[in-house]
């Protein structure tokens, strides 16, 4: 059988186009079994998977707690609320307590950039990174990726344009890498002062007038607005940013041609994205939240493979 | 097989009296089940459950999750602390993301009068309705029946007078309906600045003497003070609300009967009744949260049925 | 087969020594059972515990939960966050409400000393006691005394010095309890304010200096600084007390022998006990942590087996 390249899940940037081609052959047969009446492999009765979420998430965590139920595997979910990491406990201390219980695998959200990357140098269990500050975010640009080739047949040649504040996402980071692993164009749109300076050593153009990136592109993955992040210093106000980085049915229908809509939610109805755009059937929003359950039972079940038994 | 009227449980006025009988049949099995050493049945072994709790809760959310594992179905909790609805996203996307996860049925605790209602019509999975604000909670109210039944035989024809702050009781308002629906008579007893007006147009009258009240009734349901509601305005104190409508052994026992007493719980001892009395065999108290497990499967259970596999 | 002395286990000091042998003979086993590549036993898939947390923890509530999930048990979690004890419930009231959902077991922490044996004689569920406020945390006590065993091969005639805050301890108290029962000698060192006046009656030696404490053992059990009382009234500021009381190579290697190092955690790392020696080869911290869950399933397991069934 196929083996990924890497042993951890710590970053698109880590990854070659065969291991995302292996995902999501693995994940099409995932698909699959969601969708039969009992949704569950016995594949991981013999894994345990803890859930170190040092960040608050509601989709990210939901979606990688079925993938790991309905692969049978044991999950113990672990929040910085209840945690010892109040009590000033270091990282690698907290962890290497969970592992000493025999985890297997641990799925880890962390505010700080290379946080999973530090700890899979340090403790003996494989990692997967479920977001670290703002640099990564792979299973939801794998599940991105995932979408778009469900959608368009395939990722290769595509024009792909990441609309808002890519300055602050991981998302639109981990997006970047995965597209252009896979052959496709990439271009971002928002503020200038939301676009970071290194973008073009990445090899993806700036563009800032949303109606000419989108008559550019096949599919516009629109990024949520922070409201937090709005309203203050550089930041343009929620009403002006929705003016013109907003998108709507007017915008889209004067294209002249159906262009595909992503966004990784939670969704600000009316503000980066009105209602009638989000449940249009150019949309593919709720596909990606239920492919996401798809992928991440793919890179759970392939690390796992790994695991010596 | 015989089936529910209903595809969602999201009021007791939407029942019928076949839809109560069933449900309490179907109950009659889950209780022995749950009395067996192994307490468990495989029957949703293929259904998932998202119990979405937006208010907080104790014991209505431990029984909802034993009555589900119980059935062996697959359960993921949210509650809104830790939700992206404090992002600002709205219920129907919070929702319709949880279902893209493949979720069948979903057990919701909201704030909002008709949130069940509402969720019903935009999103497709079974919804029960596990209290809705100051509206409906169906499951106490079916549990409150099927202890009277146990404990008296029969509900028809019984008189029940429900004792406390009927104005902003949703135990109040399902249970005189389920009560109604099945022969019973209803009396409520309260302070009057704690009778909403509308209680005459239910055919439900109004008693504000406590001991008149309990020399009519066989049954007493007894609802928690919610003292964060007393001592403010047209509310009486603690106090005082405890001279008038405490229920204590002096009363009860110059009856000249013995009445049933029901509690939904959390008990405040010693206010809205005493501790000899919540603890004494006229109680059934304890009775009701273990029927609750059995009521909460058997609903679930005819639910599921109606899945299409 | 042997059973155990006890019904309940609320303390070290309800236990005799054949209860600990079985206990650790049993979790021998379970510890081969949690390092064979399936991690679980179909044992007590008829047994529903409920984890009771009425104080924060981390790693007793992830170990318990683990510990359940490997003999099949059914889980249920409440936590304090979460509970109608806010609402000014009682104890019994709260615990009472759970059983009657059918509960065999309840494991609970509570910052109240007696918490457990007084929900032991009030309710009919077995009672492991997870920490009662400054009292007793059996469990710990146990599993330090398993990794002594494992370490060195038996508990009987080793000297064990317990370092720290042992008036505010119940490690402390619960340790010296169950040393004393296995014929180990005990003393404590640490500020003369921080050791309770009765620990001489207890035939426990007080040695302020560390040094001299650390000469005359075999192994040290480090407790952690509680940095919310430091630094106030009667204690040492952190620095002073790292400066008496903390363990780091230097006075380590003039010792002339190797003893071992122990700590309940989470480590404070440069105050009680310097890194290089949490992880050096002397310190035994991460097995407590394995042992640990190996020692939970022991004495939920012979508990269990008192069930009828």
């Amino acid at each position: 059988m196929d083996k990924l390249s890497v042993e951890h899940l710590l970053g698109i940037k880590y990854l070659n186009p065969n291991d995302i081609d292996l995902i999501f052959k693995t994940a099409d047969h995932f698909k699959e079994v969601i969708n039969r009446p009992i949704k569950k492999v016995p594949s991981l009765r013999d894994i345990t998977i803890a859930n170190l979420f040092f960040e608050n998430s509601t989709r990210t965590k939901l979606s990688f707690e079925l993938a790991e139920k309905r692969l049978s595997a044991d999950v113990i979910n672990f929040s910085a609320g209840q945690s010892s990491v109040k009590k000033g406990e270091t990282l690698i201390d907290t962890v290497n307590n969970i592992l000493s219980m025999k985890v297997d695998i641990v799925v880890m959200r962390h505010g700080n950039v290379g946080a999973g990357v530090f700890l899979s140098k340090h403790v003996d269990a494989k990692i997967i990174n479920a977001g670290d500050g703002t640099h990564e975010h792979p299973t939801q640009a794998l599940l991105d990726s995932y979408s778009i080739r469900e959608k368009l047949g395939t990722v290769k040649g595509k024009k792909i344009v990441i609309v808002g504040d890519i300055l602050h996402s991981r998302v639109a980071l981990s997006n970047i890498f995965a597209l252009q692993l896979q052959g496709a164009q990439v271009k971002v749109c928002g503020p200038t002062t939301l676009i970071p300076k290194y973008i073009s050593s990445l090899g993806v153009e700036v563009e800032t007038n949303l109606k000419k990136a989108l008559e550019w592109c096949d599919v516009a993955n629109v990024l949520r607005v922070q409201h937090e992040r709005m309203d203050i210093k550089y930041f343009p106000s929620t009403r002006e940013y929705t003016q013109l980085f907003g998108i709507n049915n007017e915008i889209l229908d004067n294209l002249g041609k159906k262009i595909v809509i992503m966004h990784p939610g939670p969704i600000n109805r009316g503000v980066e994205i009105t209602s009638s755009v989000a449940d249009s059937d150019q949309s593919i929003i709720l596909n990606q939240v239920e492919n996401g359950v798809a992928v991440r039972m793919a890179v759970i079940y392939l690390l796992a493979q790994q695991i010596k038994r």
